[in-house]
């Protein structure tokens, strides 16, 4: 378990998800809105020091999402899925791959809750194995998913 | 575990999958096509003693499917999805929600891989929770898995 501030990563041992949970200081439907807009993303989305492009981010069940990142070495790394759900401003369901590893694919479900004016948000993500998720807990997203939050919490401060 | 002739089905206590893993007696072109062609879903999807109308579906990423059970006392039971990739004949992979459980989305995955003119499909459906998980199991989809999959086998034979 990884937690600083509110932002809590859970993953158990021969499991197959990761957890995330973290509270906002914002209502709920300014943390959703903020969440889901394509123009805001690569202002938070993954490191601070990728540059990310919203491809394509069809909000509607059935609509394709892809958001490609350019490292600072000239790389790039992109990443596709699928909405199932896009249920404003509660949940958002929908499939995730990295283009690098295609056919790993893996479900994230984000619900927002609001509490005395603040927000938690809880990401569910469930993979097909739980090589593919303890890949990804390897890879380095513990410490992406808690930069990408706190630019997230500090985007919040400006909208 | 539950086995009958070659189908084995698993699922781990405490965890959030259910794997299937089932030989047909057919190459794996054929074993694609027949389970991914909309006229012969009604055939074998399902129980028996219940009619299945498929209303939608768009076999391509982002597509939609919905089918719609009728069962014999009447009761209709509706399930829903989108299709994450449609690799023929390998790979499918896609969602699923029973319309009775809104906001219940399972991600599953259809593997055919052929040896020897035979072909093992594997199917795996991991849920967002260990509730969701045990619920299903505890519906009868166990037995229903076994009649699908035996309608499914028999089909195969007139084809």
């Amino acid at each position: 378990m990884t937690q600083k501030n509110s932002h809590i990563i859970t993953a158990e041992p021969g499991g197959l998800a990761i957890l995330m949970t973290r509270v906002f200081d914002a209502p709920r439907e300014l943390v959703f809105k903020t969440c889901t807009d394509p123009n805001l993303i690569p202002q938070w989305w993954g490191p601070e020091k990728f540059a990310t492009t919203v491809e394509k981010m069809e909000m509607r069940k059935g609509g394709l999402w892809r958001f490609v990142q350019h490292g600072p070495d000239g790389g790039e790394y992109a990443f596709n899925g699928v909405y199932h759900e896009c249920l404003s401003p509660e949940r958002l369901v929908y499939t995730f791959e990295w283009e690098g590893m295609p056919g790993h694919v893996l479900l994230e479900t984000v619900k927002f809750e609001e509490y005395e004016g603040k927000t938690k948000m809880a990401v569910t993500s469930v993979f097909q194995t739980v090589e593919d998720r303890d890949w990804m807990l390897k890879s380095g997203m513990e410490e992406g998913s808690v930069e990408t939050w706190d630019r997230f919490a500090e985007l919040l401060t400006k909208v």
